[in-house]
């Protein structure tokens, strides 16, 4: 059992719960929690740790994985949920290429450009997953994928949704054209409604942008369309997430 | 200028921004920021609070509003925000009557029972002023709607959309019913998809429960109908302000 928060492979989890960086250099990624857990196969999780009294109670959760026990309090105090459940596994990230998105023949697809809410982006993966979406697109400047915030409010469609980190948005949108996928941009200044466009006939892949500065121009001009969503009142925007959403299940209607 | 933290004033504006309980004794709330402070009539504004390099370099917002400054230092560890502005107003709490929210014939509102994360119900009422939705209604037992986190996330929307707190959701649901208003619950049950139930031809309520449990059985129990969204993959639902915002605005979309 590990019982000092000196012991290395403390300091290692904790590392890449907090340090985006580490994540990168190591290419794992810490899940906290029971249900979260049971969601990625074995093969993917190098080691599982347990607090000593979840442990005692309920044992281990999967077999075949190697794990250690860690000492109740220490536990806590590394965790980065409010209630810890006693439960934390180090996982392999996952690397897909943009192929593994466009495997069906017209694929709807979101593209999300510098969204930097970790709920926003854990959101919209959950809601990709709901609306049937075939995959997400991130530019490198978004905030990291593995982020603790982000893995948590996927709800497990993570490691369900293939994803793409783009180190150039605007090849990787080219690529899409070539393909003839249809370029989306929800823009402030669109003037197509979101539901009058067809994203039926071809495939989609809609764009969404920065959560206060909005779509940058370069990958504005990139597109086929700018739609907007109807605002009344005094709203000058919508929530990323919500926009998202939106978008979404517009495609999945369309489609249904 | 306020320079020490046990100055009563100082006091007093961390336990409007930490206690909901003195919020309520109070009836005010603390709102931060120059953007936020703009959106909302002088006459609701009790006091505001300047830094002290804030109001050096750009003086006041309101010159009709009772102000103090106060010492920078002091004031970054009052504030809220991670990086604050140097301006916070203690604002009058506005009171509505359930017949605010029914000035409309058939108007279109939503009812949140018992949502917990401050984020959704700020995205919430957002999406409702943007969807132009009349009102928004919430059981006493969601989280505070003066707290920091949901005052920011509306966007400014606190400030325009009319909102009830009832203390039983039952008794609004039934004067609702009473005025012909479609009780419309979106529950994992629910077997009419949400886009093919009509909100145009009367007025509808849409019943959005908390983000693990749902709709208590005796609130549901009340509704006309029951709806889904559909659900793709393996997702067991969907976050509770994306849920919201597609009803929303598909009252938008038949009635546009």
């Amino acid at each position: 059992m590990i019982n000092s928060r000196n012991n290395k492979q403390i300091k290692n989890i904790m590392s890449l719960i907090k340090q985006s960086k580490e994540r990168k250099k190591q290419k794992k990624y810490v899940v906290e929690g029971e249900k979260m857990i049971l969601e990625i196969p074995s093969i993917h999780i190098e080691k599982m740790y347990y607090s000593q009294s979840y442990y005692n109670e309920k044992g281990l959760i999967n077999q075949d994985v190697p794990y250690d026990c860690i000492e109740d309090g220490i536990f806590n105090t590394i965790s980065d949920t409010m209630t810890p459940q006693g439960v934390l596994g180090i996982i392999k990230q996952k690397v897909y290429a943009l192929e593994d998105l466009l495997v069906s023949d017209q694929p709807v697809l979101i593209a999300l450009e510098n969204v930097q809410d970790p709920g926003n982006i854990g959101t919209i993966i959950r809601t990709a997953e709901g609306a049937g979406l075939n995959g997400v697109i991130l530019t490198k400047d978004c905030v990291d994928i593995y982020n603790p915030k982000v893995v948590r409010s996927t709800m497990g469609s993570l490691h369900r949704v293939p994803f793409f980190i783009t180190e150039n948005i605007k090849d990787t949108l080219s690529h899409l054209k070539n393909k003839s996928i249809k370029v989306v941009a929800a823009h402030l200044k669109g003037n197509a409604l979101y539901d009058e466009v067809d994203y039926k006939n071809n495939g989609v892949v809609f764009l969404i942008g920065n959560e206060s500065k909005g779509l940058s121009e370069s990958t504005a001009l990139e597109s086929d369309v700018w739609i907007k969503i109807p605002l009344h009142g005094q709203v000058e925007s919508l929530n990323a997430s919500v926009a998202a959403s939106l978008l979404m299940y517009e495609a999945e209607r369309q489609r249904r």
